[in-house]
């Protein structure tokens, strides 16, 4: 493991420059409208760049904001190189909010996004597979919302609920279902259920977020471990049947999940596997 | 009809102080974590308030976020105080930010709330009955989300992409579905629908926003105009069979349809006479 020097502040741009504070008004503020991306960056690279420019592009198209790609990928590199360490890791929040505007829910047709950068030091190092986690249950479930589903958009109630209610149960993790009872994710990040030669994940056509992790396993790594990949619409009886669940998300990577309901798995090779390919992926 | 003076700027306070810009970070930015209030102001005094603050608060306990009605009452005040004359009608937005936390959905058990208020002119008079609006409809439908229906939160996208949706096919407003189907409001009011003498509004267990007007409505207005107001599960040809409809929001009031699909409505005798109690009772 490296030894990592770890900065002490979080440091913020807003539209390219430092700031401590937000122009107002900001329908970001006012209503949600934007998207986000979770980063981790690896010393100055921005780990799966591409994945996450296709979701929040997906995003924008989805929100009609209009495109501000270009700008996106010039104020990411000016905050990249606030980094200093090669071997250091970062989480760096990218924002965009469609702007100011007039009062109202009809967003200007002449918007100009704002983009809003984070960089924060990680202590954990994302390429050492986390210890596993005890998953429990919350009664907050994910709203049926095909047109919002997938996008990572700033309207995230359902999981600042759940995420209340992990950290009051004193789980690692918790398990969010859909409005019919059906496992989708966790707080998080992306569920995956292990079967023989089948991994298993969450359709995400209803809720929920195509998380960048999830799309590099059901693309990539999963095949590279000699699985079988598909999106499935699961039960909790399919989780407690499994011979491993994990879920994955940019910063922690795939973390094994060691218990759940009656079920304890205290042996994870496919995860390990997976995780193994991952850090080969990115590193 | 009284002249106004029409004040050109809009006015926002934070945390009480006058300011043009939130500190960072902020939960209502980052997940919408958060409630707000569009309030109508005749004069100094804040229209509806009791109906405001019971929703606002169980907003808040909803959310789990801190009890704050005392700030947000005395802020309130210093910024009515704002408004100079006494026939003016104005616009205050109050929104109450679950404030800083960390990265992560997790809210801060230590969450201190913010509190941002702006305050803009109304040039329209709220007192007199709006004319009535072309009601189209919007493929864009409310998620279904039992726990955070009724209440006015930041996670407002369903309503930006339907009013988007709105601006572009050129109607006054669009009728918004359920999941299921069911008229649930417009995009920015309450819908009702009139039937003899039987008021008939959507509930709104699943998804949408208990309105105060509609309340009022519900409580006091139907009442007083000889009408039986019951909330109830409605389908599409009930709006078609309809002797009148019309919708509410605290900025428009009650304003009455004119044409849905094939139908056209001339006269309007309910509404007017709902508006007339409406304003009699708020002026």
């Amino acid at each position: 493991m490296t030894t990592q020097r770890v900065p002490t502040a979080t440091t913020t741009w807003v539209d390219g420059q430092q700031a401590d504070a937000l122009p107002l008004p900001d329908r970001a503020l006012a209503y949600g409208d934007g998207l986000f991306e979770t980063l981790l960056l690896a010393g100055q690279r921005i780990t799966l760049q591409d994945y996450h420019f296709a979701r929040l592009g997906e995003g924008l198209r989805r929100l009609g904001i209009p495109d501000c790609m270009t700008a996106v990928r010039e104020q990411l590199a000016v905050a990249c190189k606030a980094v200093t360490h090669e071997h250091e890791f970062s989480v760096m929040r990218l924002t965009v909010s469609r702007g100011a505007g007039p009062r109202g829910y009809a967003p200007p047709t002449d918007a100009i996004p704002r983009i809003i950068i984070t960089l924060a030091p990680l202590s954990a190092n994302p390429w050492v597979l986390s210890s596993p986690a005890d998953l429990g249950e919350t009664a907050v479930r994910w709203g049926k919302q095909p047109l919002l589903a997938g996008i990572k958009h700033l309207n995230r109630l359902e999981q600042v609920l759940a995420a209340a209610d992990c950290a009051r149960s004193g789980h690692d993790e918790v398990l969010m279902l859909g409005q019919c009872g059906e496992p989708l994710s966790v707080t998080t990040g992306n569920l995956f259920v292990c079967l023989g030669d089948k991994l298993l994940t969450p359709q995400l056509c209803d809720a929920g977020i195509t998380g960048t992790r999830r799309q590099l396993i059901i693309e990539q790594l999963g095949a590279a471990c000699g699985l079988q990949v598909s999106e499935a619409r699961l039960d909790v009886a399919q989780l407690l049947a499994a011979d491993e669940l994990f879920y994955c998300n940019t910063v922690v990577g795939l973390r094994p999940v060691s218990r759940f309901r009656h079920r304890r798995w205290l042996r994870h090779p496919v995860t390990s596997a997976l995780h193994g390919a991952y850090v080969g992926w990115l590193a």
